[in-house]
């Protein structure tokens, strides 16, 4: 406990270090023809991912890395370290960032062996933080409003569905999304790590995105599970490094049987 | 053009007026199965569109409004007041607005027969506002960074494609909007007013929306004109009040003959 307290400071001075990195990025004036490797999306990325290895090889060294941008490095699962790695998404939300949008962010988390124990959404141009630790409540820090906390919903019906992007999904997930998007009140789009952070602020009730990968969503579980609510595969199952990457976010757990057998 | 000024000062007293009755209802805690007449959405609306009206009411007491909440009040046009109404919507993104996404916005435009003279596009939760006056350039403020002003863009095929949701079409008009998403580079989602504004400030290159009403569109016209673009319909013709609402706008105008053929 004292380690995981150890590590969710690190956790936030990686955070720090990658919004500093990012900020002088956002919506710079550059032309809509600008060659994707010096996109400021991609400078911006690989910019807050060095900034987070920097503080993670100070005072982690032990600890392995997989990042979006640079791959998996240092010491494997299973290895030294005790299977701890730290999973990081320098820019979670490419197109928003591109766009001026700050419905993105950086995810950071720290797993051992499959399994997430520190989590933490930053936003760092409105400044929302998410932090979830295992066994913890979360606590959302900013100044815009909303407070931790899944809401309860206890039917499909009513429930607000948001996804980033109907382009996400391919001839097989598509059908299952558009099941699941029948049975809601309501859908909503864009939104990519920050709608997993809504979803734990209580605004949002059920997410299913397809095709994630482990920097996507590793720091989601520990964000959504200390606010009340769960991530898992589209089966319900606890997501795995290896696994398909779709995701199904839920504030309440009672919509769960509903939902997987719409997406099953 | 001295009345111009004093109508500015007009909408920008309406604008914060709205975002002050907007407030408090952001991220409210309230359930999923509210009921939608005292949804924080519906309330909010209800009280930014009556602050807007009492600010109107005092300042300009012989023009008339159309406003989304309460509809048409007052002089109609071509009669009193030189044919000058206010045109209103207090939350334009009520989707965003519910989902607890800052992606909305409060519009105001005052417009002299069909046309508007003078736009706002307020964002009252980050503090963002554009403001337009025909025949001025358009001034961006905020805490989040950018600036007013469209970017160059020559071809469709460079182009950022934005527009809020896939679910704003029919049947006459998917099948346009899927032409032009096919010329572009990239689409994102999800936006309202929002996506307009970051248009004004060279972030996005082409918006395409079907079935807006003047209140989605009206402030929107001088605020990207004054940024270097352009708001018109689907065959590139000025917006009119009984049109079909479908609305193309543009940073760049040598994007308009492609955009409207692929549309046509």
């Amino acid at each position: 406990m004292s380690a995981t307290s150890d590590y969710l400071e690190v956790a936030l001075a990686a955070a720090d270090a990658a919004a500093e990195a990012v900020r002088p990025y956002f919506r710079m004036g550059l032309t809509a023809d600008d060659k994707a490797d010096d996109s400021p999306v991609t400078l911006a990325d690989r910019a807050a991912e060095q900034a987070m290895r920097a503080v993670l090889a100070a005072r982690c060294p032990g600890h392995g890395i997989i990042g979006e941008e640079f791959g998996e490095t240092g010491p494997a699962s299973e290895t030294v370290g005790g299977g701890l790695r730290w999973v990081l998404d320098p820019i979670d939300g490419t197109r928003a960032f591109i766009t001026g949008r700050t419905t993105f962010g950086t995810l950071i988390a720290l797993i051992e062996h499959e399994t997430p124990l520190i989590g933490i959404i930053d936003q760092p141009i409105t400044r929302e933080r998410w932090v979830g630790v295992t066994g913890r409540p979360t606590v959302f820090t900013g100044p815009l409003g909303g407070a931790a906390g899944c809401r309860p919903c206890a039917r499909l019906g009513d429930a607000e569905l948001s996804c980033t992007s109907p382009e996400i999904f391919d001839e097989t997930t598509r059908p299952a999304f558009d099941r699941l998007r029948g049975a809601v009140r309501r859908a909503s789009w864009g939104g990519d790590c920050y709608g997993f952070g809504l979803l734990a602020l209580g605004q949002i009730d059920v997410i299913a995105e397809a095709g994630l990968k482990p920097w996507d969503w590793a720091a989601l579980v520990p964000v959504i599970a200390g606010a009340g609510g769960s991530v898992t595969d589209w089966a319900g199952q606890p997501l795995r490094l290896g696994g398909s990457g779709d995701v199904l976010a839920l504030g309440d757990g009672r919509l769960l049987p509903k939902a997987v057998s719409l997406l099953g």
